[in-house]
């Protein structure tokens, strides 16, 4: 009975879900933890302890809440998480795990008398709960790319995430899109894919090309019903692209062409199956996807043309993380 | 006895080199196969069968030379080699592999006794050579670059060449380092690495910068020695920089920035603990390493800063392809 179901926590800034899941990939059971700026808990500075702590009553009730009494494993995904030490270093947006290690692993199995706790972060959980669930079924060779608030990776060879000497590879979100006087990046580099085909990314595309004097070239005196927004998201730009709006469109096509370039760059790495696309963005997939795949095939390696998939994930989006997480504790 | 020995054959366009290697890593015994232009030795398109036969009686006449009849295996590097298939695709510079696809392990097995024959790419076959007997000996991370007349590479992870889907990955000279008017590449492409980095892609861009009016803020009236030379190799300008001629130390200043730029990328995709370079190039140390390690460190992701190894290869350039070749037998 108890090797039927595993924990999958997805742990982020402001809440952590818990779930627990089926071997089918059905997630019987969850929870949600709070933490955020209009929550009563708040997580400071040195608190990791009193987290992990809460944390692991939230699991032990999401367990016991189907009858059962303990589980094959549980698997967590959560931001800079290291799979080799078991830690989360210095997470930004975590303010119990700002500026230090926390063994995160080794504080949640002690917990529960040792059980096997395994953690990545949230693009390579995304991975493997796309190769154990979702689109990547029965692929050894690809790559998920996760288009969010930021962009991630975890890439997948001969059916293992790639984790590399230190735990943090597949940072693909990093590597750079325009070299030459490129947009600053939060990592601190500049013209990373990131800064270009995340949310926040395209929503700052559409903003600069709105600002005349920013570059003449582009968007100076455009029309487009984004301009009479006081906040652009990507959601916004998604919609007017929708109605039609020729910038919006032309938004997701520069977006769409970084990302096709940079994917044929990737495909002369690792020579995936297919490229698998997570996240918000991937809604957009007239505008998005299906020009990915053009502008890659364009500049992939010609042996490689017309050969790899850019796929949209079929994870559904609010279950994802857990599926994810779970998946590594099979 | 016989499980003390492998062969290790190197197919080049002019000629095959054919090796007994022990498992310290030394060549005991080695033949040289030519078919070059200048050679009355000569394979045309069809002659792929004649070539086999060749090459096995070769393999055949090594083995004996030191009076054992059999071996462990054979390993076999050649370029557009394909470990998965066994087969030759196509290989440009091979008149009797061009346009087709060649079953050379097949072939070469069959002739003696099913023995158990593996191929790969040169640049693969570089990067076993190196974990088996040279500077990555130890390793299980690491990326190998081999700066030639191209830029081939060999990434190992985990401990495993990394073959992708296809058998085909692994063809980093073909990442695009210069994405908008980038030089033309052998390979279609605009841009690519190695039309570049390669020795010829330097030489090109010693050439280049002479022409003054190609580009007029580089080279335009500069001294140079070069420019008294009748044609420009890479030797040519490293033996310039050693002289202290100012544009020949900038050529491989650019050169460096190119590839640590690159590389940075690399490390994103697959955190190896260095990137160990192959080739002729490499002897310009103090010119081109180093400076590739101090361009790598400035635009790498903060966390890899200063913990990737720019290396260079520990292979005696004269037996590593035989080497890398032998050690894909044991």
């Amino acid at each position: 009975m108890t090797k039927d179901y595993v924990v999958g926590v997805d742990i982020g800034g402001q809440s952590s879900k818990i779930g627990l899941v089926d071997r089918m990939g059905n997630i019987v059971a969850q929870e949600v933890m709070r933490y955020g700026a209009d929550s009563p808990r708040q997580y400071k500075e040195n608190d990791a302890e009193l987290f992990i702590e809460d944390l692991c009553k939230y699991i032990g009730r999401v367990v016991e809440s189907v009858g059962i009494d303990s589980v094959q494993g549980i698997g967590i995904g959560a931001p800079n998480a290291n799979y080799y030490t078991g830690t989360i270093e210095d997470a930004a947006n975590l303010l119990w795990a700002k500026g230090r290690v926390v063994y995160l692993s080794q504080g949640v199995s002690k917990h529960f008398n040792d059980i096997k706790v395994t953690i990545t972060n949230d693009a390579n959980a995304a991975a493997v709960g796309e190769m154990t669930y979702g689109a990547a079924k029965g692929m050894k060779n690809f790559i998920e790319i996760t288009l969010g608030t930021g962009v991630g990776s975890g890439i997948v060879i001969n059916g293992e995430v790639v984790y590399g000497a230190d735990g943090l590879a597949g940072e693909l979100g990093h590597t750079v899109a325009i070299r030459n006087n490129g947009r600053q990046c939060n990592c601190g580099k500049r013209g990373c894919l990131e800064a270009y085909a995340s949310a926040i990314g395209v929503a700052r595309t559409a903003r600069e090309w709105l600002e005349a004097d920013l570059d003449k070239k582009m968007g100076n005196g455009r029309e487009s019903s984004l301009r009479h927004l006081a906040d652009i998201t990507s959601k916004d730009i998604y919609d007017a692209a929708k109605e039609g709006d020729p910038m919006a469109i032309e938004v997701f096509d520069y977006t769409a062409k970084l990302l096709g370039y940079m994917f044929a760059d990737f495909i002369a790495f690792s020579a995936p199956e297919a490229i698998i696309l997570f996240g918000g963005l991937v809604k957009a997939k007239e505008f998005l996807l299906d020009k990915i795949q053009k502008y890659m095939d364009d500049e992939v390696v010609s042996f490689w043309r017309g050969k790899v998939k850019v796929l949209p994930s079929s994870l559904k989006e609010s279950d994802a993380a857990i599926l994810g997480a779970a998946s590594l504790a099979w």
